[in-house]
C-alpha cells in the first residue's frame, strides 16, 4: 500500500512513453524506426551557446545565481521583444524551463478549487500543473473552426464564477496553429474584462511559417507570457526558460522561486546569454526555414495519403491529423503502425479528452529524408 | 489589486536577501564585508567534473534525458551508498536540485490539509513546499536537549489522524547537528509504526565532523532520501539533486517529474557523472578536512564571546548560535552587526517560529582568513 495523493489519479503520463519504449526495443532488435513523435528539435544547440556554456564552465560560474535570474540575461530576454511588446527587465523571471515557470504562475494564482480554462487539445502538462497545485483544469474541447485555439466567446461560455485564469498557446502543440491579431486582442480584453489572469505559451514562437505571430505583450502588459529557450534556441536539455508577468505579481513570483528553485542553471544561463547574438538568430531562422520546407513537403504528403488536416498549421513543428479515414482508434493505429511499417507517431491522447481517438500528431522534428520515408512507410500500411 | 492565492501569505521569502541586498550595496560603496550568511560552499565545482561538464557541451549533450535520469547517473549514484544502504538503480531519481525532489515526494504524497512533521529551527523551503501542495506543515519546536532534531517521542506526541509524513534533516541547516543510530532508528520504526512516510534530508551527508553519519537507509528501504551534487560535491549551480524511494513509489514519481519538469539538466548530469571518480573524491575529502578546520576555529571563538552554543555542531557548515547575551532582537542584531561592523549573518526568523530572535546562524562557507577577521569585528561589535 502507498500513500498516493489524490491528485495522481488525474496526472497522466506520456502515453507516447510506452510506444517510445517499444520504438527503442525493436531499435535494439535491428529494426529500423521513423521517429515522427519527438517533441524536440533535431537540430542541437547553436555552437556559439555551447561555447558560451563552456567558457562559463571554464570561468567557474557555477554558484547559485538570483532567483529571479542573472541580470544580464533577464535585459537580453527583455531586449529581443519587439519594442511595441517589450518589458522592463524587471519583469521577466528566468525559469528552469518553460515547466518552471508555469509552476511559478500557478503556484501564485491558483487557491483549490480555482478553474483554469485551456484548449483540448493542448499540451498535457499545463492542466497538470493547474491540478497539482489544487486547481481544477477546465478542458474545453476546440476544433477546426477556431483553428483549434480558445476564442473569446468559449472564454465566456466557459467563465464561471470559480475561473481565475485562461491559458493560450500560440503556435500550439500538438496542433501548430495560431492565435493572432483581432481573435487574440479579442481574448484578452475579453479575460481582462472577466477578472482573470490570462497566461499565454509562446514557447514555440519564432517558428513560425505563415503570417508573423506577434507576442500577446503587444496589446497587454496586464498577463503573463510563458517561452523557453528548448524550442526555437534548441536547448531542450538545458532545462531553461522564462517568464514575464505584470509587475504587481514579481515579488510573489521572485518569493515563490527563491523557495521552490533556488534558481535556474548557472551555466545554462550564461550560454543562453550567447542566443541573442546576430550569428546565432542568423543559424536560428535557417533552422526555422528547414522546418518550413519540412512542413511545407508532409502537409500534402499526409493530406494525399487520407489524413484530414483541416487546419493549416503555421507554426512549432507540429502537424495534428484526424485519422478517422483509417481506424476508430488512433492509440491502435499508432502502435500497429510502430509494429508493421516501423513508424512512430503520437496517439491524441496525449493532448486531452476531445476526440483522441480520432488523432495523431505527426512531428517534422527530423530530416526530410526521413520523413519521406516515413511517409513511403505509411502509404504502404495505409494502403493494406 | 493582484489574484494571489491564499498559499502566498504562509510563504515567507528568505529574510537574509534584504540583508543580502544591504550588504552588496555597502560593498558596492567600498565597504569590507565579512560574508558569514553564505549557504552555499565557497568552492568551485571540482576541476574534473568541469571538465566532464565541458566534454559533454563538445560532445552535443543537450537533448532532454529521461524523465528519472541518465541511467547510468542513476547507477552511479545507486553504487556511492554503501553496501548495506544500496537502493537499486531503479529506486533513484535524478531531480533539478534537492528542491525538485521535495516537490516530487510531496506532490505525489499530500492531499490539501495533510500534515508533515518537520523540525523548528529547520530549512524554510520544506516547510514551502508542504504549504504549496496545500498540506499543512507542523512545526515541531526541537531544542538543545535533542540536538535540535525531531525524536521519535516528538513525532508520537504531534501525530494526529492527518499526519502523513516527517522530516528529519542530517546533518541540519541551520544547527549542524546530526540525528544517527538508535535515535534514527528509533524515529525510522516509530513513523513505520504510525503508518507515514519518513524523508530524510541528507544533502549535507559528507561533510561531517564528528562520528560517521549514516544514511537512514541503513535501516529501512521504506522511506524517502533526498540529497543533490550542491553541497558535498560543490554544484550548487548545476541545480541537480536526487530521490531514492520505496519502489513502490516510482512509477507516481516519474510520472510527476515528466509533468513537472521533463527532466534534470542534461549537461549537469553529464558532469556528475564524474563526481563519482577516486580523484574527486579525493579532493572533497581535502575540502571537508578545511570546513573541519574552520568548525574547529569558529566554534570556541564564538562561545568565547558570548555566544551560547550548547551542542556541537558535527555538519554542514553552520553553527547556530543563541545571542540572548546580545540581543532579545537577532534580526536588528544582524542588521547592526552589518552596519557597524561589515559582518553579514543569517537571523534566527529565516529557520522557523521557535525563538528566532535569540538566534542568529554563522556559516563558515569562507576562508580561515575571512573568518578570523569576522570573528575579530563581532569581538569589538559586541564589547562596545
Amino acid at each position: 500500500m502507498t500513500l498516493r495523493a489524490a491528485r495522481m489519479a488525474d496526472i497522466e503520463p506520456f502515453h507516447v512513453m510506452a510506444l517510445l519504449q517499444r520504438a527503442r526495443d525493436l531499435e535494439a532488435a535491428g529494426r529500423s524506426i521513423i521517429h515522427m513523435e519527438i517533441g524536440e528539435p533535431d537540430f542541437p544547440t547553436p555552437a556559439p551557446v555551447i561555447q558560451a556554456g563552456i567558457r562559463a564552465l571554464q570561468e567557474n560560474q557555477t554558484f547559485y545565481t538570483p532567483a529571479t535570474g542573472l541580470p544580464a540575461l533577464r535585459a537580453a530576454i527583455a531586449q529581443s521583444y519587439a519594442p511595441t511588446a517589450r518589458p522592463d527587465p524587471g519583469q521577466v523571471v528566468v525559469t528552469p524551463g518553460a515547466s518552471g515557470a508555469f509552476q511559478l504562475i500557478f503556484g501564485t494564482l491558483l487557491d483549490p478549487g480555482d478553474e483554469v480554462l485551456l484548449a483540448d487539445p493542448g499540451y498535457p502538462c499545463n492542466r497538470h500543473f493547474v491540478r497539482l497545485f489544487e486547481g481544477r483544469p477546465v478542458l474545453v474541447p476546440v476544433d477546426a473552426d477556431s483553428a483549434y485555439q480558445l476564442t473569446a466567446e468559449l472564454v465566456r461560455r466557459h467563465w464561471t464564477a470559480r475561473t481565475k485564469a485562461v491559458v493560450l498557446a500560440s503556435p500550439s502543440n500538438p496542433t501548430g496553429t495560431t492565435v493572432r491579431g483581432a481573435a487574440l486582442k479579442d481574448i484578452i480584453e475579453t479575460v481582462h474584462e472577466l477578472g482573470g489572469m490570462l497566461i499565454v505559451d509562446e514557447i514555440y514562437h519564432g517558428l513560425n511559417y505563415g503570417p508573423a505571430v506577434e507576442s500577446a505583450r503587444e496589446y497587454s502588459d496586464a498577463l503573463c507570457i510563458v517561452n523557453s529557450f528548448s524550442k526555437y534556441y534548441g536547448m531542450t536539455g538545458w532545462r531553461l526558460g522564462w517568464l514575464v508577468a505584470p509587475q504587481a505579481y514579481v515579488d510573489d513570483i521572485d518569493k515563490l522561486a527563491q523557495n521552490i528553485f533556488l534558481a535556474a542553471s548557472t551555466p545554462a544561463q550564461h550560454a543562453a546569454l550567447a542566443a541573442f547574438t546576430p550569428e546565432v538568430q542568423s543559424e536560428l531562422q535557417a533552422r526555422c526555414e528547414m522546418f518550413r520546407q519540412r512542413r511545407d513537403y508532409l502537409l500534402p504528403a499526409l493530406r494525399e495519403l487520407g489524413f484530414n488536416i483541416p487546419v493549416e498549421p503555421e507554426g512549432a513543428f507540429y502537424i495534428y491529423a484526424e485519422c478517422a479515414a483509417f481506424t476508430d482508434d488512433s492509440y491502435r493505429f499508432a502502435l500497429d503502425l510502430l509494429e508493421q511499417a516501423g513508424v512512430a507517431l503520437t496517439p491524441g491522447r496525449d493532448f486531452g479528452h476531445h476526440h483522441p481517438e480520432r488523432h495523431v500528431r505527426f512531428s517534422y522534428a527530423n530530416t526530410l529524408d526521413n520523413l519521406k520515408e516515413g511517409v513511403r512507410r505509411l502509404g504502404e500500411f495505409v494502403a493494406r
